[in-house]
C-alpha cells in the first residue's frame, strides 16, 4: 500500500493500494473513531460494491446506513443532492459522525458536498471507484453539482479525512472507464511528469496502476497544497478543461469528460503554438489509450461555450498552455481573443490530420 | 456611526448608525469595488426598502439585479435556496461578484448560504432590517436553511465581508419584532453584560438602540473569535436556546423565536437553581419587553423536542447555565438526565408565579 500525505486546511492521506475495498471500515477507523456512517453510492456501484463495503464499516464499529441514487452525470444536481441530505437526517447523523463516498466522481462530488453542509460540515471519506476519481476528484476537496446555468456552479471546498483506493477495482473497470481516466494522467504528464507521460504513451500500463495513480496523487496534492481555494497555480490543473468543457457542453454530454480534456488538449496545445512533434507526440499517446483526438464543432460555438465557464473573471480568461511535455505556463487572455483561439487551434489540428 | 471590527477566519466590519441604508452602497464600495451584485430580499422587505437599497449600490457604480422570495420562515428551505441559486446564476454572479443580503435572519441565513456555495463561495454584505438579525444571526457566519429533519440542519460557516446596520430601519418595525430580537439582546445581558441587562430592564431603550446593537454584537465577536466553527466556547450563544428551540418546535413555530428563547432562558436559570430574586428579575426584564414568561408544554414532549438539537453529540447535550447575570457556565448533561431538567425547570417557574 502507497500512503501520500496532503497538507490542506485539514490533513490526511490518500491510500493506494490491492485489496483496499474489504479494508475500508479498518482503514478508515485508524483516523475516525467509529460512528455512524452512510455510505453515499450511485446504484450501480452499490450493486458492485456495496455489500463489501458496508461488511468491512461493521466489521470495523461504524454503524452504517447505505443510500444510492440513479447513476448517470443527469443525476448530479440539487434534486439528488437534497435525497442524500435526507438520507443523511433519516439516518439520525450528528456533527460528529461520517459519509462515505463510494463510486466515482458524481459521487465524490455529491457525497462530498453534501458532507460540507450537512450541520455544516462532517467529515467524509473518499473511496474512488473509477481512474477519474482515483487520479484527479477524489483528492482536493472541491466538491460540487451542476445548475441549469453551468457545470458545478453550486459546490463547497471541504477536504475528505481520507481516501482509499482499491487498485484492483481500478483495474476491473470497461476500458472506456480506464481511457477516461487516462485523460486526467497524460494531463499531469503534460503539467509535470515526463515520465509519467512516457509510461502512459505505452498504452500498456494496467500492471503499474498503482504507480499512475500515485504519481497523479502526488502532483495534485502539491498542487492543491499551493492554492487550496482555486485562486491562483491550481488553475495549472484546468489544463485541457476551458477547451474541454467547451466540447463537453456542445455535446450534450454525450462525450466523456476524458475524452473531451483530451481533445481539449491538443487543442491548448495548438493554441499555444506548440512545435508539431509535441503536440503529434500528446495526441498519439491520446490515441494509444483510445481516447479521440478532434472534435467537429466549429469555434464560435465552442468560444461561446467556453464563456459560460465561472472561471472567467471580469472580461479575461487564464488559459493553460503547454511548453514541453511536462511544463506549462498560464496565461491571461481576453474573452474577446477567445473566439480567434479557437480557431488557431482548430486550424493546426486540422494541418497536422488529427 | 460605530465600527465595530470583526477578526475570524475574515476580517471584516459591523457598521451601526442612523440612515445607512441610503449609504449602504457607497459604504460597500469601500470594501467590495464595484461590480455585479444581487439584493437578496423577502418581498416584504424589498418593497419596502429594495428601491432604496438598489438606488444606493447603483448609485455606487454596482450593477443590480433583485430577487425577492415569500416573506416568512416556510420559506427557509432547499427550494427557495434553489430559487436565490438560479436568480444568481441568471444574473451571471462570477465568482468575483456579490450577494446582499436585504432582511432579517432568513433573508441573512438562505442569501449567506446561497453566496456559501455559489461558485464554491463567493462575497455578501449582510443588511439587517430587524433587530434579531442586527444584534445575532447578521455576525459570526453561520448560515443555513431548515430540512424537514431538523431546522438549521444544513448550512455553511461563511463570514460577510461587511454588516450595515441602519437604526432608523431597527425603529421602524413593529412592536413585536423589537421584543423578538430583544430577547437575544437580553441574553447577551445575561450571559456577559450586567449594564446592558439594566438598560433593557428598562424597558424604554429605543433612544439608546445603536448602544444595544453594539454591545449585542461586540460580545458576539469576541465570542466568534474565540470559536469560529463552534466546537467549544461558542456555545454559550446556545443561553436558552435548547430549551427554546424545543419551545419553538411544539408551538408548530408560531412562537417567533425571540419569544422561545427568553422562556428557554428562565428554564435555563431555573434548571440551573439560580436564586429566585435573579430568575425574577430576568423574568420582569423579558415583561417589560412585551415577552412571554412560561409555556404549558409538559415536559416530556420538551425533552423529545430538544433532542433533535444537532448540537448533541453522542449521548449527552452542552447546556448554558446562568449563574449570575453576567455570568453563565456550560454543563454536559447525559440525553437520559434531560425530562428532569425540562420537569424541575417547569417546577421552579410554577413555583415563582410565572
Amino acid at each position: 500500500m502507497r500512503t501520500i500525505h496532503v497538507t490542506a486546511s485539514k490533513e490526511y492521506d490518500v491510500l493506494i493500494g490491492e485489496g483496499l475495498l474489504d479494508k475500508c471500515g479498518e482503514l478508515t477507523a485508524k483516523v475516525v473513531r467509529p460512528c455512524k456512517c452512510v455510505i453515499v453510492s450511485d446504484d450501480t456501484v452499490d450493486e458492485l460494491y456495496g455489500d463489501r463495503a458496508q461488511i468491512s464499516f461493521s466489521y470495523a464499529g461504524f454503524d452504517v446506513t447505505r443510500f444510492a441514487f440513479p447513476a448517470g452525470e443527469a443525476s448530479k444536481n440539487l434534486a439528488t443532492l437534497t435525497d442524500i441530505l435526507n438520507a443523511l437526517g433519516e439516518a439520525g447523523l450528528s456533527r460528529s459522525d461520517l459519509v462515505v463516498a463510494l463510486g466515482g466522481g458524481v459521487t465524490g462530488d455529491m457525497a462530498g458536498f453534501a458532507a460540507a453542509i450537512y450541520a455544516r460540515g462532517i467529515r467524509f471519506v473518499q473511496i474512488p471507484t473509477t481512474l477519474l476519481a482515483a487520479v484527479d476528484s477524489s483528492v482536493g476537496g472541491k466538491t460540487a453539482v451542476d445548475m441549469p446555468f453551468g457545470k458545478n456552479m453550486v459546490g463547497a471546498f471541504h477536504q475528505p479525512s481520507l481516501v482509499i483506493t482499491d487498485t484492483d477495482v481500478l483495474r476491473d473497470l470497461p476500458a472506456e472507464q480506464l481511457s477516461n481516466g487516462c485523460a486526467e494522467a497524460v494531463k499531469c504528464g503534460v503539467l509535470n511528469d515526463p515520465a509519467l507521460f512516457e509510461l502512459l504513451s505505452g498504452g500498456d500500463w494496467l500492471d503499474d496502476i498503482d504507480e499512475v495513480v500515485e504519481r497523479c496523487v502526488t502532483y495534485k496534492r502539491d498542487v492543491v497544497a499551493g492554492d487550496e481555494f482555486d485562486t491562483g497555480s491550481r488553475a495549472f490543473l484546468n489544463l485541457g478543461h476551458t477547451f474541454g468543457h467547451a466540447i463537453e457542453h456542445l455535446s450534450g454530454y454525450r462525450l466523456l469528460h476524458g475524452q473531451c480534456v483530451g481533445i481539449g488538449m491538443l487543442m491548448a496545445a495548438a493554441a499555444a503554438k506548440c512545435p508539431e512533434d509535441m503536440i503529434l507526440r500528446i495526441a498519439d499517446c491520446l490515441r494509444r489509450n483510445g481516447l479521440p483526438t478532434r472534435c467537429d464543432y466549429p469555434a464560435a460555438a465552442l468560444a461561446k461555450a467556453a464563456l459560460n465557464d465561472k472561471k472567467r473573471a471580469g472580461g479575461s480568461i487564464t488559459l493553460v498552455l503547454p511548453e514541453a511535455i511536462g511544463k506549462c505556463r498560464l496565461e491571461k487572455v481576453p474573452v474577446s481573443e477567445l473566439p480567434r483561439c479557437f480557431e488557431a487551434a482548430l486550424a493546426s489540428q486540422e494541418a497536422l490530420g488529427l
